[in-house]
């Protein structure tokens, strides 16, 4: 289980940097062809490996090739045998981002099956 | 594991009852004192069972004592041995919430350890 945690936090540490490199393939390397993406700005959500990679394609648009920062700042990670889940807040840049991610092993080995991003809302 | 997904589910529509019902100890009944909750407005996150009732007051504040329909209308449950995790979409009167849920299971019971809401942001 503690070995589960080291393993996954180490994924989310490849693929945060991958981010950085702007490196799309290591992006979703560890990623299920079925995952469910709740991303910051619409759609509502996206469903498989394709849209999930067309939210990152949007996000490199937006940052004009890739954040100089994107650090996981926090984490705790909560690992069973087979299904896993993540809460973090990650630096972009000077802003807080919210994450969650649910995992789950499939041969042996953790693929991120869904992720949450969101900022808080300005609500007055 | 099929039984831990139905169980889930009914765990997650009676919180969303009590929601409805505005019934506080209902909504709270199956949390765990550490839960971490990313809320749809500030903070960025809230910790600890006290904070995540806190995110309940103010919730009925804003809806003026509890909204007409807070619905599960999609639900997506991944159930290991002692963690799972959910995504969901609500209905929160007209409007569409992404909902991310991770449980883990304390004594034989699952508990929410974990909840993120979020709209999707206004981005041009």
């Amino acid at each position: 289980m503690v070995d589960d945690a080291i393993e996954i936090r180490a994924l989310l540490e490849r693929w945060a940097k991958a981010v950085r490199d702007g490196d799309m393939a290591g992006i979703l390397a560890d990623h299920a062809d079925d995952i469910v993406m709740f991303d910051v700005p619409k759609p509502l959500q996206s469903r498989g490996i394709k849209a999930y990679r067309g939210t990152w394609e949007l996000f490199f648009g937006y940052s004009k090739g890739g954040p100089s920062a994107f650090n996981i700042i926090e984490i705790d990670v909560t690992a069973g045998d087979r299904t896993a889940f993540c809460n973090a807040i990650l630096g972009i840049e000077e802003s807080r981002l919210r994450l969650t991610v649910g995992l789950r092993k499939d041969g042996g080995r953790w693929v991120v099956a869904h992720e949450h991003h969101s900022y808080p809302a300005d609500i007055e």
